[in-house]
């Protein structure tokens, strides 16, 4: 059972809160939460709505760049996604099974089904809510709209989608070995796109706490233009409308990188502060 | 490929590290770490040999004492394991598919499928080596031989099997709602038991730093005799000679708990320092 409401946080931000307060009474105050848990017996996938990822973004981090699973394989785990690839060459997004490369230089190609991945996390993307924003929201606005209405414990993917007045994102450059840590990496290696006026979707997860070091806790999106002409990492947006594709996943696997860097990098340090610089 | 070696790391310490730098060399630096990480061509069930644990150790530890999945769906995910029970009604043990509960009383008893698990960590079991320890030994030194030869980043499931001058357990009392939290509870609640000459298994899991959180980073072992007498979580023993089968896990399942107290849990705060104080 799928549910759509409408959340005007801005302009009837009282209304608003009315509204989900009488959603939740009306449901018996659990089926809001209930429903956006998913319902298992409807998702039928041989991931059993699991989010899967390859590798954990601590080694990422302290700098395994490259990873033995390519897009063939990645596919096999979900429809739907963020990464990057080996070398971080670029950034990584997933829609409908189709997987799409943010260039440092801007732009942006669908990925062979050979290349292959250091950090990637991704889900068979079914949403369970459609939540619409209206207002005048920045990616700060949403965040905080989504966090009010979504459990804090709870492992979702999240596509969002609209017009934006601004999108500011990054794509970092292919590093060369040997590596440096991501953070230096993309010190002198990143570029920032401000786009204007671009209408197209936000893909990512919102995880729980308990998930540092293994993954982005809080929210984390890639953005790709409708036109395919623009996209990456997203530091912050601007909009009137969004629309909000939720599916909340009922676990999570992590599958280990096989890389031999992997197996030699300290994963020892709490890289949380860090990990919160550069995203 | 399954691998048999003896380190004996107290009478013979020089000659077993010249022994393991020789299987090293012998097999080209890095034989030994690819052969501990299992060979999936040869290992085939269903679980692709990942790790699976249904809730996460903050959740226990913050006093989600009951969760929804019964001994019957555990055992879908594994033939071996450690974990608790609903009410944290004693310590659970998983080997070779029967699940067993150590009471506070001490007394061990095979558990029906019916009765459920607040937190489980199980895989299906089978062995990529073999690593015989001799000595004056300490858990604390066997836990530092295995140290030594195993990665630091991998996921293994460990089997210890021996005869143990001295076994030290605890088992603890169920709870009563409303629940506090498991060092709360486990402070007036704990039994503890003192064995001598003991002969059985120790079977739990090695994990590394990035686990925390969702489970017990390092070693997790608890202890079941073989006349199914005794047994409890483990937290020191010695032996003076030990048979460790080691199963390193290509990865790792998290099923979130679907009890609603899950979704009202605090799950910010750090709990590892509380954690280590019960372990």
């Amino acid at each position: 059972m799928m549910k759509i409401f409408t959340y005007q946080p801005f302009y009837y931000q009282k209304s608003a809160l009315k509204f989900l307060v009488f959603l939740l009474i009306f449901n018996g105050c659990k089926s809001v939460q209930k429903q956006l848990q998913g319902n298992s017996s409807e998702i039928v996938n041989h991931q059993e709505d699991f989010m899967y990822q390859y590798s954990i973004i601590d080694a990422l981090m302290a700098g395994v760049f490259d990873g033995d699973l390519n897009m063939a394989q990645l596919k096999k785990k979900g429809d739907f996604g963020i990464g990057t690839f080996n070398r971080v060459d670029g950034e990584l997004l997933m829609d409908q099974g189709h997987v799409y490369r943010v260039s440092y230089d801007g732009s942006v190609k669908e990925v062979p089904d050979s290349d292959s991945t250091s950090a990637a996390f991704v889900k068979f993307f079914k949403a369970d809510t459609i939540i619409h924003l209206k207002g005048n929201l920045t990616y700060e606005a949403v965040q905080e709209q989504l966090t009010e209405i979504l459990n804090p414990n709870g492992i979702y993917a999240l596509r969002i989608s609209g017009n934006f007045a601004t999108m500011n994102t990054r794509a970092e450059r292919p590093a060369k070995p040997p590596y440096t840590t991501l953070p230096a990496h993309l010190k002198v290696n990143q570029t920032v796109f401000n786009l204007t006026n671009t209408t197209g979707i936000c893909d990512g997860f919102l995880l729980p706490p308990y998930l540092a070091r293994t993954n982005v806790p809080g929210f984390h999106l890639h953005y790709l233009a409708n036109d395919k002409k623009a996209g990456g990492h997203i530091f912050t947006f601007t909009t009137s409308s969004v629309t909000v594709e939720v599916d909340i996943a009922k676990g999570f696997t992590i599958e280990n990188n096989t890389n031999a860097e992997f197996h030699n990098v300290n994963l020892k340090p709490d890289r949380g502060a860090e990990l919160r610089k550069i995203e």
